[in-house]
C-alpha cells in the first residue's frame, strides 16, 4: 500500500558510519585534511564517502559510492576550496546502496546553504516524514539527515543555532550530527550519547570526529568527548558549548568498544584496545574449563585484543594459530572444483605447527554468522587440533538495535533463535562461551558512567514500538 | 550577498536537453527501450543522462554524468525493471556540471513517488524558489524541475493531474515535461509550445519524445506533435488529452530547425533536413554575388543540408571541399610545436583538389565563434582558394534566449557586438551573408503556424525583465 | 599436429593497418607528432596502436589494444622523449586480438635496438618461420614483422641498411615498412608497391606515412609517394633514396581507392574522394536501367563519393535518403522486444520524405554482408520506396587477398559463392549492379601505372600456392 | 656506448617474485586454481602477474601490470582453458616496470610452444645475451627467462627435458623455474637452492610453488621441497624426479625466513613464523640491556613474529604499542599543511596508553630506510615514551645480493655506509641492536643444512666479478 511505503522508506539504511568536521581560521585547503579525517574513519563505513566545504559564503560538495580513495583524487580534493568542511563515510546493508543516500547532504533553503552529516538512527523518522510530506515537503532520499534538514527549513527561528535546537527537540533516537553553514561548523550529540563525537584541536583549528584516531592522523590534540545533549558551535572566535538538552543517563553504544571502533581510538579516555583486553580478561575469569586449553588463538583481526587479555588472565600461551592474508581476493572457482572452506581460507590460514594435537581456544568478538565460525573450527581441526573451544568477548545479541547499529547483519540474531548449546553444535566447537552481560556492564560502569546494552537485554532507553521491534 | 545568491542559483543550467517517456501495457523491461529513445536524442545533451522506471507502485532511477553509453550498461538497464519509464539527456554549459543537476528528478511526497524530466527554461523560477524557500522548502539542485516538484507537493489538489495543472499555472516560460507516477505517464507542453514534444505509438505502448527520430529507432509510429498547452495522460487504457491551458500563439523555437534537432526528425510533419535545404535555397535567392561563386562547400555536419539547397537554387556545383575526420582526438602538442589551425584541422581537412583556384562558398548554419570560422577560411585559402565567401543559413543572433537555448555559448552573441562587416573582417572572408529574418519567417509561416525568433529580433513573447535580459 | 601449427600460426592477423614515421633534427617531443600522425590513420586499424621513439641511442615504446586515444594520454606521450619515432595502428580480425601482436616491435640484437612497424602480408612467412625456428630462433608473436626482425638479426651484414636489404631479398609479398634505429629512420616499400607509403616534409623534418592525410594534419608538405622497391633513409643530413630492388609492374592495391583510404588522402596525386566519384560516374555509364531511378541515395559514409559521381553522371537528384546517427550505441534489447532492423537503424535512419513513392538507387562501395544490405533495402522499402536498386562501385570480390587486405571479413566472399542474381535476391533489391572490372581498370590505368585487382580476377602477381588459396 | 648497453640491459629487474605450476589429469579450468596459487604468493611481487595454460597442444597466456586481482577477472580466467598451467607474480624496482618484462614468457620455437616462469637472478646473463645476440638472437625483454628460452631453442637436443638440462648447464646463479609445454610441466631448482620451490599434491594433480601457503589455499598436501639441482617432470603419469646436476652445498636464501616469505609458509618443514620467533628469542639472548626495557612493541607487520619470541625470551610484556591502519591511503597535503610523520602515521598509530613513560623496545626485521625508522622513533617518543630501543632480528646488510634479492631497495645498504652507532644516531633511538650473524647461522644450521647469508658476509657461493659487485 502506498501509505505504508511512505511510512517505511524502502532501503532504509542503518546509519552507522563516521563523521568528521574541521573549522580552520586561515587554511584554504581544508578538504585535504577532511580527507585524512574520514580516511581514518574508513572502518566505520565503506559504502560511500563525501566532503562538503564552505568558503566565502559558498558551499561545495563531492560524494560518491565506495571507499574514500575511490571517491576522491587529488584533482577533486584541490577543487574543494574552503576553510571549513565536513565529511562522512557511509555504511549500508542495502544491496543497492544508492548514491542519493550518501552524505553530507547539501541543501538550499531560506536559511541559505547548509550541509549536514549524521551518524545514528532516529526512531521517529517515519512519523516525521509523514507529517512533513503532508505539509508539502518532498524527499529525495531515505536519509534521516533529510528529515532533520526539513525540520530546520521549517523552523520559525531565523537563527541557525535556534532552528537546529528547535528541530532536534522534535526528533527521537540516536544521532551525532555535524552541520556546516557559510560561516559556522556545529556538532551535536543526542541526549543519550548513543553515538560518539569527539572534540579536538590543531593549532587554531577545531575538529569534530566520530573517533579520536581521526585526531591522531592530523597530529591534533584531543580536548574531550562532546557530552550527551551538548552542542558545539565553532566559528572564527573558537568554539562555544551549549547544553541544548538535559543529559539523559549515558547510553553510549557498547558495541563501539566491542567491535566497531578502531582499537587505537579512545572514548572518554578509555582506549578501545585496552578495554577489549579487559573484556578478554573478564571472559577468562568467567570460564570454567580453562584447564582444557593448551593455546589461545585470536581470530584476526576482530579477536586480537580480547585474546591477548584472555591469554594473560588465563596464563595460557598466546599464539597466532590463524595467520591473515594481507591480500584478500576473489575466487573464480566453479562448483566441481570445490575446495573446503575456501572463502575463510582466503583470509586466514591455520598453522599446523601451532594447533596440531592442541586443545585450542579460539577468541573472537562475536559470532558473525554460524557458517564462518563453522569453517574456522573445521579448518583448525583439519590441521590436527584435538579440541576447539570458542570464546566470544561479548554477550549473545538477542534483540535488534534501533540506534544505528545494524545488528541484523553482524549476527542475523542467531542468538535470538537458538540456545548457546545449539549454536555450539552448529559451529562444531567442543565448547562455546560468551562473556556475561554482568561482566560486560561491570567493566563499562568503570569506564563510562553507563552504556547502551539493549541489544543484549532488550531494555531500550527510549520508547520503542514493540510491534515494530518484533517486525524487524 | 546571500539573498541574491538564492535568487540567482549558482550554475543554473540552460535546459536544452531531450526527454523521452514510454508507457507499455505488458512489457517488463521498458528501460532497454527508454535507453534507445534517449540514445537517439543524445545530440540534444551530452553532459548527463538518466532513466526512471515505474513498476508495481515503485519507482527506480539511475543517472550519471556523460554520454548515455557511459552512464548505462547492460547490468544497469536490466536492473531497472518496470513497464513505464522516462529518460533525459542533459546539456549544460556550466564547467562543473554537477551530478545533482542530472534528470529525471525522483522525489517522494504526500502524493507518493514522482519522477520528472524537463526540457526548457522557466522565466520566473527565481521568484518561485524564493517563495518556496520562505515557506520551508529545501532545494537540492538548481533545476527548474525541482521548482515544479515542490509546487506539485504543495498543491491542495490530491489528484496528480489536477496538482500538476495547478502547479503549471504558477510557472512561466518554456517547458516540455514528462511526469512518471506509480501508475501514470504524463506529458505536457507549455502554452507557447517553445520546446518540442511528440506523441507516438508502438503496438499498445504510447511514447512521448522531444523528436520523432526517437520513434524511428523503435520502429514506432508518429501520431502527432503534442499541442501547446496540452497535457497527454497515458495509462493502461491508452492516452487522453487535456487542453489544460489555452494555446497562445505558436512560438516553436526556430533554432530546432536551424541547428538543434537531428536532420531526420520532423516537427508537425516538416522534416528538419528538408527545411534546412529550404533555408539554403532562400539564402541563395537573397544573395546578390552568386556569379562570384565557383563551388558550394558545406561546413560539415552543421551546414550540409543548407548547402545542398543553396547549391541547387544557385545552380552551382556542390562539393565536399572540407572532409570530416571520423575520429576526433585530443592534441598533446606543446606551444613550440605550433601547427596552424590544428584544432579545426582535427575535424575537417580541406581538399586542395576541390578548392584550389576556386571562388568557394562556405555554407554553415551559424557562426559558432569567430575564431573557428577564421581558421576555416584560412585553411581553405591555404589550399589555394581564390576567394572564400561565407554564407550563414540563419539571421545574426543579437538577443539572448530565455526559453532554454543557450545562445551565449553557440554564438557568444558576436552579432550583438559587431556589424556583419566587422564579423566578416574578423573571420577573414571575402564576403559574409546571413539569411534574412524575413526570409526565415516566411518559410516558418508556411511550415508552422508561427515560431519564436526572439533571439534574432528581441521580440519576446513573454514578459521578460529587461534588466535581467541585459544582465545576461 | 605440432609441425602444422608452426607453419600456420594461430590467429595470424591480416595486416592492414597504418604506419607513420618522423625524423626531426631538433625536436625532443616527437611523440606528440607521431600521435597526430597515427590518429589520422585510425581508420586503417582500431584494434591496437603503438609508438616507438629514439633518443640518444635509446629506444622506448608504448603500445596497447584499442583506439589511439585509448592507448595514449598526455602523461604517456610526454614520457616518450625522442627526436625520431614510428607509430602503428593495427587492424585484426581475430577475436582475441592479443597485445603481443601490436606494433611497433621493439627488439634488441647484436645490431643494437631496433623498432619495426609493418603494413602488409608476407606470402612466405610460414616457410621463413620454419627455417628460422629450425635454426634456433624463438617467436613471441605471429607477426610478419618478427620474421623480418629475425632475418635482420641473422644477416651477415653489420650495416643496418645492408642487413635490411639482405633480409628483404628473402621475403615475398606485400609490405610497407618503417624501421627505427638509434640514429636512423628507414622506410621501404615492396617491389610491387602493394601497400602505400608517402614521403613528406615539415620544415627540417621528414615524414613517412601510409596516407597523405597524415601530412595534412601536421601542416606538412607532400613530397612524393615512395616508389615500389625503394628504400628511404632519413638521418640528420636529410633523406636519401636507394632503389634496393628493381620495380616490378605497379600493383598498388585498388581497394585503397575503393574503400580503405580516407577520402581526403591522395596517392600519386590522385585524390581518393575524386577517384571514388569517377567510380560512381563509370558505374552510371555502365547501368542500363537508369530511367528506372528517381533518386540517388548514398549508403553513408562508404558510398558517399561514388553516389555523388553516379548522380551527376546519371543526371538524377542526389539526396540523403539515409541519415546517419552521430552516436553509435549498443542495444540491450531482449529477444521478445524484437525491433526490425535495429542494428542498421542505430546507424542509419531512412527518410520517408525522400524515399516514399520513389524508385531509389542505393549506392555503396561494396556489399559487406548480405544481411546488412538486406536490412537497408527492407528499411527503405518500409518507408514507402516503390523500388530499390542497389549499385556497387566495385566489382564482385571472388578471390581471397594474400597481400594484406582481409577480404574475408569485408565480404566473406559472398560473390565467390553466389551469382549476382542470387545475391540480389538475398538482399531483396529490385536490381543489383556491380562496377565492371574493365571499367575499374580503365580508371586505374589513367591514375596509376597499374594496380592489383587480383581479388576480383584471381590473377595474382606473385606465386601463390593454389591449394592454400583454396584452403583460405 | 652501445656495446655496454647490451651488456647491462636497461631496467634489469631483480627477480624476486613468485612462481606456481599445476598439472591436473582431468580438470579443464586449471586457470582458476593457478589464480588462487599466485594470489597467495602476491606478497612476493606486486608489479605484474601472468598465467599461461596448456590444452590440447595449445598454449594460451594472459598477463598484465599490477596486482593479481587487477590483472585477472572472471571472464579472463574462464577464457584460459587448460588442464595444466603456470603463473607468476613479479617484483620490480625499476620505475617503468614494463609490460614486456612480465612473466610467464610464451614463445614458439622449433620445439613447439613453451611457457616459462622464473624466480631468481642469473649472474652470467649478460655474457649469455652477448653470445646469443652475436649468433643472431633477438631479445624482446630484459628477462633472464628469455635467455633461458633462447638456450633451449638452440640446444641440439630435440627432447625438451634434455634441451632444458643442456641449457641450465650454461647458466650460473639463482633460479627456480617452471616450464610448461603442450604436454608437460617441469620444475627445476638451481644446484645451490638459492630460491625456494615446493612440491605438493591435490588428489591426482601435482603442484609446484614458491611457498607452501599456495598449497594451503588449495587444500593441497605438501610432499616435499624440490632439492637443489633437482628437476621434477609432471605429466599424465604423475611426477618423476631427476637430479640433473649434483647438489652443491645448500645455499637457501636466509632472507626468505627473515622477511620475504609469508609467515604461514614452511620450507623443509620449518614454519617461517616460528623461525622468526626464534630469531627474536636469539636476539633477546644476545641483548645486554634487557633490564632497560619495560615493554616490547612490534613494528607491524614485519616485526610481529620476532617481537613475540623476543618478549617471551626476555620475559617482558608484549604489547601492540603501534596499531596498524587497515586502509592505507594517499595524502593530498600541500607543504604548508605539514603534519609530522604523516606517511608513517597513515600506517601505524602509536598508543599513548601503552608507550607513555615506558622504556620501549621496538622490534623490526630490518631497517628499511633510516627515515622511516626515524619517524617511528619520533612518533613513539611523541606519545611520551621515556626511551626507545630498536632491535633488528637480522644482521646488518653490508653487501649486495646477486641471487635475486633486491637488497639495494630494502636497505639502500645503509649498513655498508655507516657504523651501527651512526645508524642509531640517525634514527634517534636510545640504543640499536642487530641480531649477530653467528646467532642467525646457528639457527639456520639447525633448520636447513645451510643457507646463503652472503649479503651479511660478502662471502658469495658463486664466482662473482668483484668489480661488478662494487659497481652495483
Amino acid at each position: 500500500m502506498v501509505t505504508n511505503k511512505r511510512l517505511v522508506p524502502e532501503g532504509k539504511p542503518k546509519e552507522e558510519g563516521g563523521i568528521f568536521g574541521m573549522y580552520s581560521v586561515d587554511r584554504e585547503n581544508i578538504a585535504s585534511l577532511v580527507y585524512l579525517g574520514i580516511h581514518s574513519l574508513q572502518h566505520r563505513g565503506q559504502e560511500g564517502a563525501g566532503i562538503a566545504v564552505s568558503r566565502e559564503n559558498e558551499l561545495d560538495i563531492h560524494k560518491g559510492k565506495g571507499l574514500v580513495d575511490t571517491v576522491f583524487d587529488e584533482e577533486i580534493i584541490s577543487s574543494l576550496k574552503g576553510r571549513a568542511g565536513i565529511g562522512h563515510v557511509r555504511y549500508s546493508t542495502t544491496g543497492a546502496s544508492k548514491l542519493v543516500n550518501t552524505q553530507p547532504l547539501l541543501i538550499k533553503s531560506s536559511r541559505g546553504s547548509l550541509a549536514l552529516a549524521h551518524n545514528g538512527n532516529l526512531v521517529n523518522s517515519q512519523e516525521l516524514r509523514l507529517f512533513l510530506e503532508n505539509n508539502g515537503s518532498i524527499f529525495h532520499s531515505s536519509l534521516d539527515t533529510e528529515v532533520i534538514a526539513h525540520l530546520i527549513a521549517r523552523s520559525p527561528y531565523s537563527d541557525i543555532e535556534e532552528a537546529l535546537i528547535d528541530s532536534l527537540n522534535k526528533v527521537k533516537g540516536a544521532y551525532s550530527l555535524t552541520v556546516l553553514t557559510e560561516d559556522l561548523l556545529i556538532g551535536v550529540r543526542d541526549p543519550y550519547g548513543f553515538r560518539p563525537l569527539i572534540l579536538g584541536q590543531k593549532e587554531d583549528s577545531y575538529i569534530l570526529a566520530s573517533e579520536s584516531c581521526a585526531l591522531d592522523i592530523l597530529g591534533a590534540d584531543y580536548i574531550r568527548d562532546v557530552k550527551p545533549g551538548e552542542m558545539i558551535i565553532i566559528d572564527e572566535d573558537g568554539y562555544r558549548s551549549r547544553q541544548y538538552m538535559p543529559i539523559q543517563e549515558n547510553r553510549f553504544c557498547v558495541f563501539e568498544y566491542i567491535y566497531f571502533a578502531r582499537p587505537d581510538s579512545s572514548f572518554n579516555g578509555n582506549n578501545v584496545h585496552l578495554v577489549r583486553q579487559e573484556f578478554g580478561r573478564q571472559l577468562a575469569r568467567e570460564v570454567e574449563n580453562l584447564e582444557d586449553i593448551d593455546v589461545v588463538v585470536p581470530v584476526l583481526d576482530s579477536g586480537l585484543s580480547a585474546a591477548q587479555g584472555f591469554a594473560e588472565e588465563a596464563e595460557k600461551p598466546f599464539q597466532f594459530g590463524l595467520l591473515k592474508n594481507r591480500y584478500v581476493g576473489r575466487t573464480f572457482i566453479d562448483p566441481v572444483q570445490k575446495i573446503r572452506n575456501l572463502k575463510v581460507r582466503m583470509k586466514l590460514n591455520p598453522m599446523r605447527e601451532i594447533v596440531a594435537d592442541k586443545r585450542v581456544a579460539l577468541i573472537d568478538d562475536s559470532i558473525v554468522r554460524g557458517t564462518t565460525s563453522n569453517q574456522l573450527v573445521e579448518m583448525v581441526k583439519g590441521e590436527g587440533a584435538r579440541e576447539v573451544h570458542m570464546f566470544i568477548s561479548s554477550p549473545p545479541v538477542t534483540h535488534p538495535c534501533f540506534y544505528g547499529l545494524d545488528t541484523s547483519t553482524r549476527e542475523e540474531l542467531i542468538a535470538a533463535q537458538k540456545s548457546v548449546d545449539e549454536i555450539r553444535e552448529e559451529i562444531g566447537a567442543d565448547s562455546l562461551t560468551y562473556l556475561s552481560l554482568e561482566g560486560l556492564e561491570e567493566i563499562m560502569k568503570e569506564k563510562e558512567s553507563g552504556c547502551c546494552s539493549s541489544c543484549f537485554s532488550g531494555d531500550y532507553p527510549t520508547d520503542i514500538d514493540r510491534d515494530k521491534a518484533l517486525l524487524k
